[in-house]
Order: structure tokens, then sequence, then C-alpha cells
């Protein structure tokens, strides 16, 4: 809590008391019945004890809803205007419109697909292409299996509460939120104490377990939003779309939540196809669902959504990276995790500073944090407004090495758009382990144990990565292998299980069971898919340590994922490039996107100033140039006056605008400055294309062209 | 059935019965103890019998296999040859594959998913850029009653049948096709009238109901394949995978089996963005979900895959098309109806005959058919294996004015591809009255009745179209009605049900009951809200023809929609690009994908000869320049042979490589020519370029350029 909204608390607390206190004293007078001048005096001591409580309580609100007391007005008619132009000019519309919509849902109309497709299409330049980045195309429709293995079936999930009247599903967490922000910014009663207690309960939101969110849901008395009847205990809802595979609705499946798992179950298929060399990256572009309890915020959580996915895979030894040099030098907003506990905010910091204090956990992880803060900004993101920010440890899975999101501000705060995070050898991990439940145990697949007689072959796929020494090296490795025969004797139709849980143990346990064999000659073992204790004797297994000559080292890569959000991208970049000025006029406000003509849906259109066949040929004429220089854009021959037209193609963002209004020289008008420029119908796609192309600025063609004084058609 | 089959068949039928009697005789010899010479001859006689017997069989098993005996296996080793390469190069990859995969989904590798993205963007820019299609994306989840008034939820079925004892599912009409392919060509035996009765029920297989599939299966003793278990009734099984939409578990939703239907409810918006002028296309790319009851033939009938739609609107009383006369001279093999029904093949014909004679129902249906054909041919797809098959009457939904599929040849037979069909104005209205039920009735939309007091704009969303008249028309409509004091008065609660059935009477009911009221005073009238007749009487609802003046003519848009199924356009494309040729020591078979630069994964491949630093250099400002260029290409820089890395590079199908032997020229090898033209380093990229931006040719390059002449390392 800010040091002064505290010491307002209680200011404003001990006012309150004074108030009381006097009110009371002046009630005394009366009864007292004390002369008119002494109660008068008392009277107006009292009222100024008023004022200055009033004082007191309006910096208290202007302290706790901080900038947001204008601010959020001014965010909120911000917001607005930038939707309805996005909703009215279809850069998205509610899907399913005319059946009343379905919540969490949007299609983007034409503009919008346009935006999306050159945002993805630069996604795939900047990374895919430059890196030389494998990419593929994995279904949707994912079979049960593969989502238990990742964990997904299990710990996907949000938790719930139920109106018990009406069944209407809420999410837990986000009513304990809403009423502890109304609390903190209406209620300005409320002691210094609770204050700083409803503030830990929004800082540590992500953290409480169901029973926990459920207790403080009874204690603070919350119920259902739209009836006030009670609400269940909190419970966790799977957020995955399930459907069923084939006819015979046995085999369950899932609409992924993610696109990553298709990378990871390829593993072994593209690590060959890289010529079984590390590092590599593998990407994918595609539909990921998720059926959130109660999408809010418009595009910013819906249930279907675009991701696009990088998978990289490095050795665990060794996470540098070539091009590291390339992003050292670049210096951007950063939240490391020690700013963020000891309420500073994010500052700038040169990206080589921050992975060599270690801030950054290594090279490979700060590449990737340099290319997407490149990414970002070239779309258009103001970089004021974009911030790298580190996972707290608790926010953090337990196998990560570190996490950074790329957060970017926009009227509903700050959103994650793109998550940068090393996950270590998890994901490869998990694939392989559910194969080989029961046989590995965590901590033992690589290294020190040789694998004799093992399942491994038949039953699982070890998704791991080799490197080849230019010589052998001699190490120690344990070896336990069991003696079939006697363990055939002794166990018959369960031998397979107490073999596989023998081959299991870690060297901890095989170690601890040799010297029992070796000094009681018989020990009590666990096998777990038995589920009880079996006597194993010591000529029942042979446990070792031998000296090998090794070839190579197997192990399983550490990945580092940086995981885009597009739709929300997308939306913070529409709200980025948003801006109204006024019309020429004065007398209303006109709407702009500032997209780059890299982002922008058309990058140019071409208007005949008047209606006349001539004009008309030679837009045509200019329209077959954009074509061929592989321009997009659009003739309007409408015959509404220019200035309109301009307006028109504003909203859009399309950067520039040729006018015919000669059959020689044509008018090139530059969308922010409404700068115009006279060039000749021949070179007139060729100025468009080579800015736009960004091989020369609007600048220099400015300057090199003679400019258009008979003052521009909307100013 | 062919002439010779069917006179074979009768041929053998006559020589079995000759063999037979024959025997008969030779029996009949033995036991009256003939003379040995007597038994002979007659044994002999036989024999010849027997020889003829056995020559005919053999005619006949060529004739029901046609080109189908050596051609099979040969199509079938092609089709390995190529399936081996593509999965081996991981063009694509059986979907989870480590978990043994999942029938009917699969996974595009980097160069499939490459290919993939190529073919995309080319629709894009062949169909959405060309013609200023308004492109748009919408989400895979669909709520029902979007897929109830399209139809899918009640119609979008297979039929099914289960084995009885396992419960394994199969698909009702393969198991019979299979049963009567298999007689067909495996038994001689059958007669010629059997022999029809078999192909007819193959050629009417799409038609039959459930219960006649059903009674063919019982006749012909069909059991389940793989348990000869015996088999349920056929049942519908609907395809679409199903789902759940929120938490409540009380919104039912499917993925979407098609693209379409998300363009059509955003036909308002689209109309209106595109300033209310028809005709306008939408179009849209995107994912499509078919629970398949047992997916077969690898790519080409699978769960999920790539769909790319057009929706092209436009007034059903002009289906011109602005740029017909572009494609008007192309010439491409076409099958119309008539040509199948009377057993003909498909036919070279001039698009513009096709639709001058009416074989093509519309210049606008031609104009798409004439574009397909373009796009597909440009891809690499064999324009004598590929054709355009117009539906038979009995294939085509009832209200589609004309379809035609564009079929490609491949290993599996004649495929489906591109379906482009004239559905009239079905999906509109059926969206249209899906809101309006109950107050509609069909043929009644437009034109000739006005609505009062109508709740069309209370619940419906009319999916309508205007053309304004440059002066107003004067028209006779017809007027109903309805009194409501008088309605409310006589029936009460059920006032608004009567007020909705008399108002959505058609001119000729309206017209009847105006008779019979002026005649009578008073009619039954059937409600069909209420389920039952109610007495009208002739103060209740006037009806009346008025001359009007209109301003515009109301209709709804007829839809021409093209539609493309990437996924096996791609397999195709693999297909036909697909050859062998023997390696230069001709100890085996080299693969090579003919690709052109379009389409190819990687246009160019960069070898330094030999591993050596001065090379690496050069190899790395080629690859600098082809990044510029934006040629994708990669570098191998391994020792392997020069030869091998060529054979590798053609097995992706990668046009052009640059062999880096000297700091100063390179060598630029062609793949299928394997021609080889020296060219400077700085040169290199550009004449790249040039080749795959289709600039100009590689003959040109070939003529222009000196000869490697050294005998190049594969040949």
């Amino acid at each position: 809590m800010a040091a002064s909204e505290e010491s307002l608390r209680k200011a404003l607390a001990e006012k309150q008391s004074a108030v009381e206190a006097h009110g009371n004293a002046v009630r005394a007078l009366k009864a007292a019945k004390a002369s008119k001048p002494e109660i008068d005096a008392a009277i107006e001591a009292l009222n100024s004890l008023k004022l200055e409580k009033s004082s007191i309580e309006k910096q208290l609100q202007a302290a706790v809803s901080g900038s947001d007391g204008d601010g959020a007005l001014s965010r909120e008619a911000f917001r607005q205007a930038a939707v309805n132009t996005l909703e009215r000019r279809l850069f998205y519309i509610p899907s399913f419109k005319i059946y009343r919509g379905v919540a969490g849902l949007y299609d983007y109309g034409p503009p919008g697909c346009a935006v999306k497709s050159n945002v993805l299409a630069f996604w795939r330049q900047h990374f895919v292409l430059e890196e030389n980045m494998l990419e593929v195309d994995c279904p949707c429709v994912t079979p049960e299996v593969v989502l238990k293995a990742s964990g997904h079936v299990d710990k996907f999930t949000d938790l719930m509460v139920k109106d018990e009247k009406t069944g209407t599903c809420y999410r837990a967490d986000h009513l304990l939120k809403d009423f502890c922000n109304e609390k903190l910014q209406k209620d300005l009663t409320i002691s210094a104490e609770k204050a700083a207690e409803l503030k830990h309960v929004l800082a540590t939101l992500d953290d409480l377990s169901a029973e926990a969110l459920g207790a403080k849901i009874k204690e603070y008395g919350i119920t259902a939003p739209d009836t006030k009847n009670p609400l269940s205990d909190p419970y966790p809802f799977n957020l995955m779309f399930q459907t069923s595979i084939g006819p015979s609705g046995l085999s369950p499946g899932y609409m992924r939540p993610e696109t990553a798992q298709g990378i990871f179950v390829n593993f072994k298929d593209l690590y060959y196809y890289n010529g079984n060399k590390l590092p590599f990256a593998a990407a994918q572009i595609g539909q990921a669902f998720r059926n959130e309890i109660s999408p809010r915020q418009g595009l910013l959580r819906v249930r279907e959504f675009t991701l696009a996915e990088i998978e990289h895979f490095v050795d665990p030894e060794d996470k540098s990276h070539p091009k590291y040099s390339e992003v050292v030098d670049l210096e951007f907003l950063m939240f490391p995790r020690e700013e963020q506990m000891s309420g500073q905010s994010a500052k700038k910091i040169r990206l080589g500073d921050a992975v060599s204090k270690g801030t950054v956990n290594n090279e490979t992880l700060g590449y990737f944090i340099g290319r997407v803060y490149l990414f970002l900004t070239r779309l258009g993101i103001d970089k004021d407004r974009l911030r790298f920010r580190q996972h707290l440890a608790n926010e953090m899975a337990h196998y990560a090495a570190d996490c950074w999101d790329a957060e970017i501000e926009c009227s509903y705060g700050w959103i994650e758009c793109v998550g940068i995070a090393d996950r270590s050898a998890y994901d490869l991990r998990a694939h392989s382990e559910h194969h080989v439940k029961n046989v590995f145990d965590e901590g033992q697949r690589e290294g020190n144990i040789d694998f004799i007689g093992t399942n491994l072959d038949k039953s699982g796929v070890p998704l791991v990565a080799a490197e080849k020494f230019s010589e052998p090296r001699e190490v120690e490795k344990l070896v336990i292998a069991p003696v079939k025969k006697e363990l055939g004797l002794a166990f018959k139709g369960s031998q397979k299980n107490v073999v596989e849980a023998l081959e299991a143990m870690n060297e901890k346990e095989a170690l601890e069971m040799k010297a029992a064999l070796e000094s009681k000659g018989e020990v009590e073992f666990y096998v777990c898919t038995l589920g009880k204790n079996v006597p194993i004797k010591k000529n029942m297994v042979s446990i070792s340590k031998e000296k090998k000559k090794e070839h190579q080292r197997v192990f399983t890569p550490s990945v580092i994922e940086p995981s885009f959000g597009i739709g929300r991208i997308i939306y913070c970049l529409f709200e980025h490039s948003f801006y109204t000025r006024p019309s020429k006029a004065g007398d209303e406000q006109l709407n702009v996107f500032r997209f780059p003509p890299l982002v922008a849906p058309i990058k140019c259109t071409v208007f005949p100033l008047v209606q006349n066949q001539q004009y008309e040929d030679v837009a045509k004429v200019i329209s077959k140039s954009l074509t061929t220089a592989g321009i997009s854009h659009k003739i309007d021959i409408t015959g509404t006056s220019i200035g309109k037209r301009y307006a028109r193609t504003d909203e859009l963002g399309v950067p520039f605008a040729i006018t015919v209004d000669s059959t020689k020289d044509v008018t090139i008008r530059e969308r922010d400055s409404k700068l115009q420029v006279r060039v000749s119908v021949e070179e007139a796609a060729l100025v468009v294309k080579s800015v736009t192309d960004g091989l020369r600025t609007w600048e220099d063609v400015w300057e090199k062209y003679p400019h258009h004084t008979s003052g521009s058609a909307d100013d």
C-alpha cells in the first residue's frame, strides 16, 4: 500500500472519531441547556472537523484510484471510441451475431482478417525464416492420452462457483478480485489494516487453493452478482473443450488448449530431420481452444484464438546463442522479480546487462526476449507501453528455469501477450515418462544407469538427444541386471513387474539394496505395479558399478518456449494505433489508425478526384501497376467528397492515398501528416511501393517531390 | 457394363455348361464301358473345352480389371514410393505417432507445411486479392442453433453398421461397395445379369436409404470384415464433433464441418461493408472437422482439414460476370451430366461453348470453373489428369442450380478436390427462416407481400439484398391486414398465433380466403402454431391487392460457392509431382518432386563444393543476397558428396541448387533437367529470383550463361 494512502486512511479514521466525539459533546451541551454562544462555538468546531474529514476523504479517493480517477474515465472513453470504430468497420464482429452471439467468440471481418494475416506473415518472416525454424501444422483434435501426459487433463482448470439457486457459473477468483477492488475503491471507511489485507488477497489471488478461496468468499459474504444468492464452494472446472473421436464414443479427445504438444510429440522426427543436431527450433501457428467460465474483455479473453508458438530445443549444459550479440545492446523496459517484490516499477535495462548479471537466466532466453521486443515494436506496439515482466517464484511452474512475459499496456491495464519461458526438460520428459511409467522414476532418466532387458524399446519413446564425443570417455555406470530365471521361478506371472521395478530403481535405492543383499541376503522390495512388497534374494539381481567407455552423452534437451497470443497482440496494436483528430470544419472527431505499412490492411487507396472517365482510366492504370508491384489497394470511385473518402480510409489505417486530379500527375497523401506530394502517373505506384517496403521514408519522398500546395481537401 | 465384358460373361457361362455336359457324357461313356478310343476322344474334346473356358476366363479377368490388372499393381507401387518419400522426408506425419496415432489425423512436417503455406498464399493471391473478395476468419466452435438452421444437425450423417458382437463400427456403404467390387473382380462365375446388378448397386450407392442399404447387406450376406460376425441394421451417425460451450453443460456446440456458415451469418454486415452492392464475394480459409466413421486413403479422407471457401453473392436475375471474357477461351476436360449418363468419358470442351450451350448453368459459375482450372494447373496439377465433372441430377441438392466438381486423378482414382456449386438462395434463406419459422412459408419471402404488424423485425434477421430503382415502379401488391381488435375479442391469448398465421399466407391462400370470406362470410383456417382450425370472420382480416409505388426490389441473393479441400489438392499435387530416375551409377532409383517454384518448400539450396572456409564465406554472401531477395533457401555445409546432396534436395523438390566451387563464379543446377550454368557470385541470387518469380524461364538462363561442362556431379 502506498504510504500516503495508508496515512490518509489512518487520518480519516482519527478524524471520524474526532467528529463523533465532538458530535457527542455538542449533544451533551444541548442536553445540558448550555448557552447559545457556547453551543454555536461547539457546532462551528464540529463543522470545521467535518470539513477536514471531507478533505481527507477526497485525498484518499484520489489516492486509491491513483491516476484512475480521471484516468479510468478517459481510458473507458478512449476504448469506447476505438471499439466502436473497430466494430463498425468490421475489424472484428461478435461471432454468430444474428443468433445473439456466443460469449468469447469473435470473427475477424475483412480489415481485421488482413491485419491478422499481415501479422502472421511477419511472424513467419521474423522468426521461422530468419532463424531457419522447422514449422509444423498439427490438428486441433487431440486424443486424451497426449493431454493426460502433458498434465492438461488433470490440471488445466479454473476454480468455479455456482449460484446455488440458478446454477449460473462464475470464476471464483474473479468474484473475489471484484469484491476487493470495489471495496478498496468505493468504501473509504475501511481501516488501513483492512485495506492492507484486501491488497494482500489481490496480490496472492493466483496462489489460493480452492479451500482458501472458498473461505475468503464466505468470510467476505460474497454472493452471486446477478441474484445475490449464496454461492457453492469453489471446485475445479477443466477448461478444455471435450469431444469424442470416431463413432464408438469410447475415445475421448479434446480441442488442443495450446499448439506446443504437437511439436513435443514429434521431437524425435524433427531432431532427425535436423540432422540429429542441437540446437534447433520448431514452430507452429494454429488455433487453440479454452472453454472459459466467463469470458470478459472483448478480444483479450476468448474461447478460441490463434497461437504462434516456438519450441527451441537446446543442450541444458550450453544455452548460449550464436546470434545473441545481435540483441545484446537493445534497451527496453524490464520488470525483474526483485523490482516487483520491493514495490518498484519497470525500468529501462540493457538486455546484455540483464543476462550478464543473471537477471535473465541464459543467453538463449535473452535472445528471444530481444527478438520479441523487435517483433512487437516493428508491428507498431508503443515501446513505452511494453514491458518484460519476470514471473515471481510463486507464479512459475516448479520445473521452469525462468519465465518472462511481454506485457502490453492497453485500456484494460497491462496484458500478457507473449510468454517466454525456459521450461527445462519438463515437456519432453512428460511424454517419455507417460510411456514408461512405473519403469522410470524422477531423476534417473539420464547418465548413470544402464538398462539391461529394459522394456524401454518396446513401449517407450525416449525423447532425447545425444552429444557424440570426439573421443570415448571412461565413466562409472550403475548396472542393474535382474536374473530372470530366478525371478521367474519365484514370481511366475508377476516376474515382468518385478523386473521392471528393479530396473527402475535410482542409484541410491540400488546401492542400498546391494548393501542389504550383501549383509542380509534378502530384502523386502515394494513393487508399485503389484501394490505390495516382495522378497528379493541375492541370487535374483546383480547390482554393480562398472567402468565403461562412453561414446556419447544422452540427455533430454531443455526447451525455451516463446508463445504468442496473436489476438491479444492485435487488439493491443489496435489500441496503440488508434487516435482521433478534429475534422477540417472542427465539428467532429475523425478516427485514425496509424498502422505501419507492414500491418495496414490495405496499403493504398486510389481516388479519381471527380467522377470522370479520363480520371477513372488513369486510376485503373495506377491500380494495375500497384497489382504488379504487389501492393494491396482499393479504388474508390464513389462521388463522395475527397475529404470524406480520406476520412473513410484513415479509419481503416490505410497509409497512402493517390488522388487522380489530372491525367499526368497525381497527388499522394500520407495518412498521419496529411502532407501531399505531386508525382507523375508512371511513378506513383513505385513511390508507394518504396515507402511501404521500407526502402525509403515518407520524409525522403516529401523532400524529393513537389508539394501539393492548394491546401489538402481535408485540411 | 462394357459390351465385351457382358458377352465374355455369357460365353463363359455357356462354356461352363458345355464343360459340365461333356463331363457327364465322359462319365456316361465310362459307366457304359465304351471302347477306349471312344472314351479318349471324348476326354480330348473335354480338355479342349476346358482350355477354351480358361482362355475366356483370362480375357474376362483382363476385361473386369481393365487397365486395373497391371495398372493397379503399378499404381500401388507408385503410391508406395511416393508415400515412403513423403513420410520419410516429413512432408506429413501420422499425428501423435508416439502414441500410435489416431486414424484420420495427420501433421504437416516442415516441407509439407511450407508447401501448404505456399498453396494458401497463392490461393489468397489468385482469388481474394485478384477479385477483391472480403476475407473473414470465424471460429471453429459453433453453437448448435447455427448448424440446426443450416441442416447439419439433422442431415450431416453417414450410415453406420456395428459388428453385433464386438461393437466395431463400419460405414455401411463402404462394406457394400467393397463387397460388389470384390465380387466383380474376383468371382468370374457370376452371371452377366448378376454382374449388371452389382454394377447398378455401385452406381446408385449414394442414393440408397438406410433400409435399402440394410436389405442389400442382408441379401448379400455381408458380415463384419474382421470377425465375420453379423452386422446391425444401418443407422445414421452424425459426422460432427460435438462439444459443450461454457461451464453449464447446457449449450451444445459443434466443431464446424465447413467454413461457409460463418460467412452466411455475416451476410448483412458484409453486404453493408460492400456499400450495399452486389455482386461481391466473401472468402474464408480455416480448419473444418468431420468425425469420419472409418477414415481411409491417407490424406484424402481425414477428420480435420483445411478448407478454403468462397461465397460469391449475386442477383439471381443477373448471373453474368464482368471478367467472364478472360476465361471464355480456356479449353479443358469437362464431364457433363449427359456424357456420364450415356457412358462416354470426359472430353475437352471450350469453356465459352459449355456456358453458351447451357451445359454450365451461368457465366459466373463458368467464370469460377475457369479460375479453378487456372489455379490448379499453376500449382502443378497435370491438366490431363484434371476434369470438371457435373453432378448428376440425383447427386445434387434439390435447391442447387448446377454443380461441378474439379476431380483430380491420382493412385486412388478420380478424387473430388474442389466443388463449385450454384446453391441458389438456399443458405441465406435457411438462416433467415430459422428466425421467422411459422411466420414465413416457402416461396413468399420476396416480392409481392407487404408485412403489416409482422414480428419480422423483432425476431428475424432477413438476409436479403435490394436493387434500388432509378425511378419508382408501380406494382400490384397483396396486403394482408389482420384486424387485431376483432381477433383479440375472438381468440384472446391465441390472438398472436392467429395474426402470424394470417400474415404468413402466400398469395394463393390469401386470395382463396378473400373469395371465401366474401361469399360465405366465415372460413375455417388452420393455425399451425395452435395445431388446430379456427373460424375466421369477414371483419377479422382485410385482404386486398393494392397498386403501390416501389422504390426497390428486395430479394435473397443466389450464392455461387467454390469450396477447396486444400489437403486433397496438396496430396494430388504430391503425386503429380513425384517421379523417380536412376542414379548416376544406375544402382538405385532416386526420388524427385517436380514442384514449380511457386509451391516448392524451399526455392534454392547453397552448397560449398568442399568443406573450406573460403567457399563457406561465399555461400554466406549468396545466402544473404537470397534473404534480401526474399528467396527461401538453405545452406548445406555437410561434407557429403555433391551427388548425394543433390539427391537430398531433389527429394524435397527444391528447384535450384547453387554450388560454390570457386570464389568468383558458381554453378546453378536446375532440378529436372540437371543442366548447369556458370554465373558470377554477384549475379547468382538474382538469376534464381528471376526464374522463381516467373520473370524468365530456365531456358532463358540456359541460353544466356556459359554451361558447366565438366559433367555434373550427379550425372
